[in-house]
């Protein structure tokens, strides 16, 4: 990716250091409503229409002219998750649940803790903090957790270490027994489990929260929820550190209508599991799919699979695109790697077909 | 207000010195449907039917699942604000407008000049960023933007100044003149006018953007508009500065919801229009019936009215309440004031009701 540094406007302020140094990062969010969506692991189905038929009788124009009230939606998802009301904080996506973390707990110049390749948005918040930051590689080869690596690179300065189990775009993760060997180990920093593909792996670290007070979890309703649209998110941690993230976070970052969905959604479990129970049969139609083509892939806990290319990364993706299929290259940052979303295994098969024609 | 100051969990990480030591923001948004809601300033009418119906036909499955996209909203934000698509970024609600100007140009211990009593996310954002705050006080008795104490307090290094124009909670307002002597006077500095209730006054800095390249100008659309539950505001300014902003700012932060309501509450102008005359002649309404009871007012140009009470301000605050008519205490920063919103006449008239029952 080629950026463009921005220049400061004549006589205008100067940002900060860290803000003038740090990347744009711009996704290729336009045009995707109709396409088949494999390039953001979303629900590719879409939400419960439960949501929708709720929100709908929800809707009026003095709903929507009055603040955001969090009364019943903290209780309803303290229930669901099953911690207690004041250990979770509602965040406008997972990006918001980052953000308060980074902004409680990471001063300018702090040492910060990333794996690498992961979820940009780690990056960019603690770039925006200033924190000095450190990466540690997926392993070579196999892109697996490293989790020796990760706890040798912990000293008493760590401020934080921010985790996506399993990772995003490697899809793999690691499992409870190494989460708290990180957690023993990383004892003056806040450790994020990012769990945004947790209902695809069920691997969770939220039981630990009571036992560890440097453990915070995030969970999204962007992903298997099918709510992306919506920006809701969730940050666990004990009380204590609740009331600190909530001192630094807008009182009305969430929308009052993902505030609604949300409710809703936890009421309709059983559209969850089922979509969970497909997108799992459809990773193991796209595995054996891949095999058949020649394809090289890593092994995935979550709902999308990231694909060894090769050099034609960029122009199997642009071809796909061209067939009103969109998968996401990351080859910018894992040589030749593109990754696709699982949804349903009739997507998958309409997928694979598009990949033989081309391949 | 008592504050209770949280203590760090045993073993937890310590938070950041800036956020140990502010204060917690909880504004008493909780159960507020249905009643009068003369607290918030919002549209106490509701948005405009228009937005509801859009709304309703745009919601589908598929379209809540996926990332939110602005292709269409900055043209059409541009458009109606007649500036370039490069020179705003929508923003979730103005909280996050100032939020990205604190992100992008404060650093630790910058300093930060406030006007004071004003809209209580100034304060916040530049705590949480952990500058070094200058209050400067509206002027005793008649609450006057203080301009020629301000201007003074500038200095070659400050780095931002954050006002509300017209402001909130005093009514009172600056005009252009004095806007472009403070943005002469602050070179350096990133000058954030904040017109959140700019419809109510219709003096605007928008006009001035091009020649002050140190001009940040918000909107909301929490007011006039409606639309309070969407979280939508818009920042603007150079688009040289937009585009640092822009880096400092997470790629999703608007729900896509409040991205098509936007679109569409631009689209029917007439409805605030109606809603601004309405809201106008409620507040002459609301003055007059305050002189007959005797009770000293601050002139506003909002749609609102700071009342000095006196000391039994907490006290019809409550009985209020009790009566289903929501007013906002403001005497623990303006001794014996209470702020009541203007929405309609009829409104107007049972607000008076009300209060004149419990004088």
């Amino acid at each position: 990716m080629i950026v463009k540094r921005p220049a400061i406007p004549k006589g205008a302020p100067r940002p900060r250091k860290a803000v003038i140094e740090m990347a744009p990062y711009s996704p290729p969010t336009g045009g995707r409503l109709g396409k088949l969506r494999l390039d953001f692991n979303e629900n590719t189905v879409g939400c419960s229409p439960k949501i929708v038929e709720f929100l709908k009788t929800q809707l009026s124009a003095e709903h929507l002219a009055v603040y955001p009230d969090y009364a019943s939606l903290k209780p309803a998802l303290a229930t669901f998750f099953r911690v207690e009301p004041g250990q979770l904080l509602a965040t406008n996506g997972t990006d918001e649940a980052i953000q308060v973390l980074v902004n409680t707990y990471i001063d300018d110049g702090d040492d910060v803790l990333l794996l690498h390749p992961s979820y940009a948005m780690y990056r960019f918040y603690a770039e925006v903090a200033g924190a000095s930051i450190r990466e540690i590689g997926y392993r070579e080869g196999t892109l697996d957790f490293p989790l020796d690596e990760l706890v040798d690179a912990i000293t008493p300065e760590t401020k934080a270490v921010l985790i996506a189990n399993p990772n995003n775009p490697t899809g793999t993760g690691v499992n409870l027994t190494g989460v708290e060997k990180i957690l023993r180990r990383a004892r003056k920093a806040a450790v994020l489990i990012d769990e945004a593909y947790y209902e695809f792996c069920g691997i969770s670290a939220l039981s630990l929260i009571s036992e560890y007070p440097n453990l915070f979890v995030s969970r999204t309703f962007s992903k298997v929820y099918g709510m992306a649209a919506m920006r809701m998110g969730v940050l666990f941690s004990q009380a204590g550190n609740v009331e600190f993230l909530h001192k630094a976070q807008s009182p009305y970052s969430v929308n009052a209508l993902a505030a609604l969905a949300a409710q809703e959604a936890v009421r309709d479990t059983s559209y969850v599991e089922n979509y969970v129970a497909e997108a799992l049969a459809a990773r193991e139609l796209l595995c054996v799919g891949l095999e058949k083509l020649g394809i090289e892939y890593i092994p995935s806990q979550a709902n999308f699979v990231l694909m060894r290319i090769g050099k034609r990364a960029v122009e199997i993706r642009d071809r796909l695109r061209e067939m009103q299929v969109l998968v996401r290259d990351r080859s910018y940052e894992i040589a030749g790697c593109v990754r696709v979303t699982v949804g349903t295994r009739e997507q998958t098969r309409r997928f694979l077909d598009a990949l033989r024609e081309i391949w």
